[in-house]
């Protein structure tokens, strides 16, 4: 149960395979375009943190030139899956290690059969090494084999350039080739290395093409005889590496003898490694335990695990979707999973907060408000990066405003969530005092400015938001929202006490800093419990904000059968005025907050917000979450369904847009669900306990996690029937 | 009076003559950026009609590979103005050949001298041939001299990637390109060859670089030896030619014996028998002379001499300003010159308009109009692409809205108005009757549904528009446009009588298709008589629009000095509500239509706008047309103060902005204001005459024209003094 598999080749599934099996290590992120190309395809290296600039997005992650590209030229023909006969294919992404290998068996037009298999991997091991193997064998001719290779300097980003050519040569067997994008000034360099044995008359030349440094071999190859070809790429940036060119070259240089066998046991181990603390795993469901180590595999290629500059973008490093820009995603969905399994992981990507607080304040001062507000979409520098306009596909001269960068709030909870979820886990007071804490106070401040008091009701209010179901905007007293901020108030004030003791002096300095004492915190409190937070009505349902219920009602399934969201079938108004849910934020807040709601209360809005709710092409965030709650009230039917459709996003491409990276979120859901749900952890301040709810076809389900710097095992076993 | 010259290298105007010396032959634009690079250049090749989509703008004009790029290698160092000495320089543009030289001696880092010089031209005797040529001597070493040159796949529009590669090769000694636009499917070929003579050991390789296709060559040179280096490059595209590959590969493949001297020959003989036909002379005003013959070299390069389906954009083939759109400019500014000098043109470039009916129709259709109502920006389909919002440069986060493109609708009437005057000038009866009749006929129909009734007035209106003064938008009954619209509906309803008794079967079928009837005819006769045109008020002044009088009152003169436009120091909204004009409606409604207004109302209104428009940093269509009007009033003075303004706009960038191209229609304007306004010349239905009025110091003003297929010659000579 560690591959995946593609057993034919069909160029319709062309970009949901390079998405599905993307290949990774923290640092950089390839998809699975064919080494010697394909029409259609996109061929894309990102590198985390490397963004620039570009219209109406505001900036997006820059693709790189391509290290696994090779012309593959057989006795003067050039190999190509769109021409010839294809007599055999298989490709197979091994979550183990992390290697992709591809057998393939060609006719070319002439008759001539070869066999040639291709084998890659960015190693785990050396964050900057990517390595590429391929073995041809000519079957039923003999001739030459010509593979050429190159680094591209003229490398596009969905058709923008976003590089500037700097410098290029060939030093000591390598080509090397210096970049700097064009607004951000970020400069990478790459080199590339061939070693190419098996034929007879072999040649290396490295033409110094302007801007396409180049390594062009051949030799002679007897039908039966096989070549095996090599080929090592480096890759630093000025991001982590005072002289990029240096460090790509000298990773090049210091290759073992046998540089293959050496590198791929390296990466093998390092992968060994990750999987002995993060394995999950299901007995008695195959599709189950495989759409689960791929959805750990591919938290596990996006996780920086030496940057705390660098968030995980919405669709990982895997995809063009959302331009590698970082949401809440990260936060609620991604990072119980590292929290949980990598604490040094979830460190660095609440780091990354940290680091980028100059960008919140800048928006909540741009807003008007103060302390800091963090960004609904955050990349680079930590500003916000939502777009405000996007082009309206239904009329070209026409753009739709995008709200959420403006009102989508709640992020600034989430991140405070997330911080005291790593914090209650790893125990890590340092970072807590260093760090976290000037979060969660700088945002609370956000809060505090930014709560509206009305003297008719003498509560606070939050008007004109969005929550996490987007198909709502502009709506007042959003359940969640508010739920949190008040939770968010409490904690920053039960946080400052704490950090008193803790660290006096620290503590001191922060409030100074932040313009924050003892009266604020006496505000902060008595806000908190002014909060209006919707209580049940005599139903015992929480609104989900002031005037959903008024909406004209419907459920999901009204508008089946269907192959696309309620939104796109009613419009965005139309979707806006009904009561149809992208995702159910009342579950979403009894997720988070289990503590404030009795069974009844969340067995009731279960039972009136699910079917209201648009789980097949609504929110990919949702399936996880409600497999969750529907696991606590014990709808174990309900619960395994949401959690295969959650399985399934990426895998199977059930939501029809795998092609622009994997949704990030929904994996990193799915580990929550089958943790969390089946599973039945639950955390509490000084213990943890499992109830768990194994669905009945499952024999078994283990798990590890790490809780105050020791790693825990939870093996949960089927009872066996009785014979 | 025939030469741009560049005296010296100021790398702060770099991209000023990149616009002012661009080469052309009405199907290729190239900058004259350095055949070496340099840092910062715009390297910018423009093939009219070749647009593809892009965000916010819509579509532009794609940059080709660049055809004049060398690298020059002389004994190990890269020639590069950026670095070593240069010891002499100079660059010059023949107008009348159209080549441009540049001589440079330098001396490179290490101290070794060379001389070098460059020539170039886009041959106007065969459209698609680009020759370039480079003697290099080394004066104080000897050495080997490496020249590079390449055919780049991957050049970019604006850092837009727009070209999918298709193919490559080497084939006859050159090597070939194809590619393709990505949306608008548009395929391009190109092909280069060189020859290359002078030293010993020559070597010319070809290496066929995936995307890059190139051209390596070497010898061995002595001090004092002089290398010839000669290079041909070839452009056809799927616009003109059935197969680009072929038709480029051909044009190489049939050069003479001593190709550089038969092709110099060639182009020189086309640009003599052009100005044979096109010259205007002044005698007694250098700088005058040298300007005019300027405007008129930046109209013929940008002239599309065999093509109907394309127009000059704002900023010809020059720069990437205005993105390759077309505009009125082309109509009221730049065709009186053609179809004065170039009847051929003309009628091309009114074509142009007559094939895109489609798009207009679309047009009137989208506004809930009838008939055809032309976009105010066109490019390659001649759809509306005046982009709706831009970026606003003040706020990343804002756009601003950009409505000319949905009320700046004179443009229907310019068109007609310059068909009218083709039809004049040229008797031309088979056009009017089977192009120009439609568009016309069809314009009017869009103006028929387009005016309002006002039962109060008992008249026509037209609210909500732009005049050509942009500085005041959403304006009601705009001066210009209601006496054009007028002026349009009279017109079309006489045409029409026309075109009955010139072919009655003809006129059937025309009236049939546009649904035009006897009762159209009487309904657009009463409706231009029942149009409302302001008159004169008690000053004899016509008011720019309804309320424009009651705007605050300001004169330009009040903001001296300054350096940028009084839109920007008022900023939008100031300039709205100020009485300050980009440039006068009014004058430009009395240099169109002067039968209409007599001299004293002529003059009033002229001493009233006058110093209410921004001349200086206004529209740069103003100056030419304030000349001609101030010629006709008998203030010279005045006259020539803006012939001058006008004749250094792109010559001396009084403007700041020659960078982003030449503009088109003050280059137009500027001919006419030599031709129309010092030479007096009036056209009426059969005859014509002249009442000049030369500039004091000017001796003589030479012109043509061609009337009713036959040349005419107009020779002014100031009476000498009595000595």
């Amino acid at each position: 149960m560690w591959k995946i598999t593609e057993n034919s080749f069909d160029p319709k599934r062309l970009r949901h395979f390079e998405t599905a099996l993307t290949q990774g290590n923290g640092y950089v992120g390839t998809r699975a375009t064919f080494d010697e190309h394909y029409p259609g395809e996109q061929r894309t290296t990102f590198v985390h943190g490397v963004f620039d600039d570009v219209p109406v997005v505001f900036t997006h992650l820059v693709n790189f030139p391509d290290w696994t590209a090779l012309d593959i030229i057989l006795a003067g023909e050039r190999f190509s899956l769109a021409e010839g006969k294809l007599l055999e294919y298989r490709r197979r992404l091994n979550l183990h290690n992390g290697v992709l290998t591809r057998f393939v068996r060609w006719e070319s037009p002439q008759g001539h059969v070869s066999k040639l298999i291709f084998s890659r991997f960015a190693s785990l091991a050396n964050q900057h090494l990517l390595c590429q193997r391929v073995l041809i064998t000519p079957e039923n001719y003999s001739g030459e084999v010509r593979i050429e290779s190159r680094l591209d300097a003229g490398t596009d980003t969905m058709r923008y350039q976003q590089w500037n050519w700097l410098d290029q040569g060939v030093e000591d067997g390598s080509i090397w080739l210096r970049l700097q994008t064009s607004a951000t000034k970020i400069e990478a360099a790459m080199a590339q290395k061939v070693f190419f044995s098996g034929g007879s008359e072999a040649e290396i030349l490295m033409p110094n093409v302007v801007k396409m440094p180049s390594i062009c071999t051949s030799c002679q190859a007897e039908t039966g005889q096989t070549i095996y070809f090599e080929k090592f790429s480096s890759l630093c940036t000025s991001r982590e590496c005072e002289d990029p060119k240096s460090g790509s070259l000298s990773i090049l240089a210091e290759m073992a003898q046998e540089p293959w066998e050496a590198a791929y046991a390296a990466n093998e181990q390092a992968w060994q490694k990750e999987w002995d603390r993060n394995d999950v795993l299901i007995e008695g469901d195959a599709e189950a335990q495989l759409a689960l180590r791929f959805s750990i595999y591919h938290l596990l290629i996006a996780a920086p695990r030496t940057d705390e500059q660098v968030n995980i973008g919405a669709k990982t490093l895997s995809g063009y979707g959302y331009h590698g820009h970082a949401f809440w995603d990260t936060e609620i969905f991604m990072l119980p999973f590292f929290t949980f399994t990598r604490p040094e992981i979830a460190r660095n990507l609440l780091s990354y907060r940290y680091h980028n607080l100059p960008g919140a304040r800048e928006k909540a001062l741009e807003g008007g408000f103060q302390g800091a507000q963090f960004p609904w979409e955050s990349a680079g520098d930590g500003r916000e990066v939502t777009p405000t306009w996007v082009p309206d596909p239904a009329d070209r001269k026409s753009l739709i405003r995008i709200w959420t960068g403006d009102i989508e709030i709640h992020i600034s909870s989430d991140i405070a969530f997330a911080i005291v979820q790593y914090w209650r886990l790893s125990g890590d007071d340092a970072f807590m005092a260093q760090r976290g804490a000037e979060v969660i106070l700088d945002s609370a401040k956000f809060w505090a400015s930014r709560l509206e008091w009305n003297p008719q009701t003498s509560q606070y209010h939050l008007s004109n938001v969005i929550g996490p179901d987007e198909y709502h905007d502009h709506v007042d007293d959003n359940a969640f929202t508010n739920y949190l901020t008040r939770w968010h108030l409490h904690t920053a004030v039960a946080l400052a006490e704490w950090l008193k003791t803790y660290d006096a002096q620290a503590a001191s300095l922060l409030f100074t800093k932040l313009g924050v004492d003892e009266q604020s915190l006496a505000d902060w409190a008595t806000m908190a419990d002014q909060l209006y937070c919707p209580g049940e009505n005599n139903q015992g349902l929480i609104e989900q904000f002031g005037g959903y219920f008024q909406r004209v009602d419907a459920l999901a399934s009204d508008f089946d059968p269907r192959t696309e969201s309620v939104q796109s079938i009613l419009g965005i108004e139309g979707a806006n005025a009904s009561q149809v849910l992208k995702q159910p934020d009342v579950m979403m807040l009894m997720y988070l907050l289990p503590e404030l709601f009795s069974h009844e209360t969340i067995q009731a809005n279960y039972d009136y917000y699910t079917p209201r709710t648009d789980l097949t092409f609504g929110s990919s965030l949702g399936p996880s979450i409600q497999a969750i709650m529907a696991t606590r009230l014990g709808s174990q039917a309900d619960a395994y369904e949401n959690f295969m459709r959650a399985a399934r996003a990426d895998i199977e491409d059930v939501r029809g847009n795998a092609s622009d990276g994997i949704h990030g979120a929904s994996a990193g859901g799915l580990w929550q669900a089958a943790v969390f749900g089946f599973g039945g952890l639950r955390v509490e301040d000084d213990y943890w306990y499992v109830k768990p709810h194994l669905p009945a076809h499952w024999k078994r389900l283990q798990f590890k996690f790490v809780w105050r710097g020791q790693e825990q095992l939870v093996d949960i076993r089927a009872q066996e029937e009785q014979s």
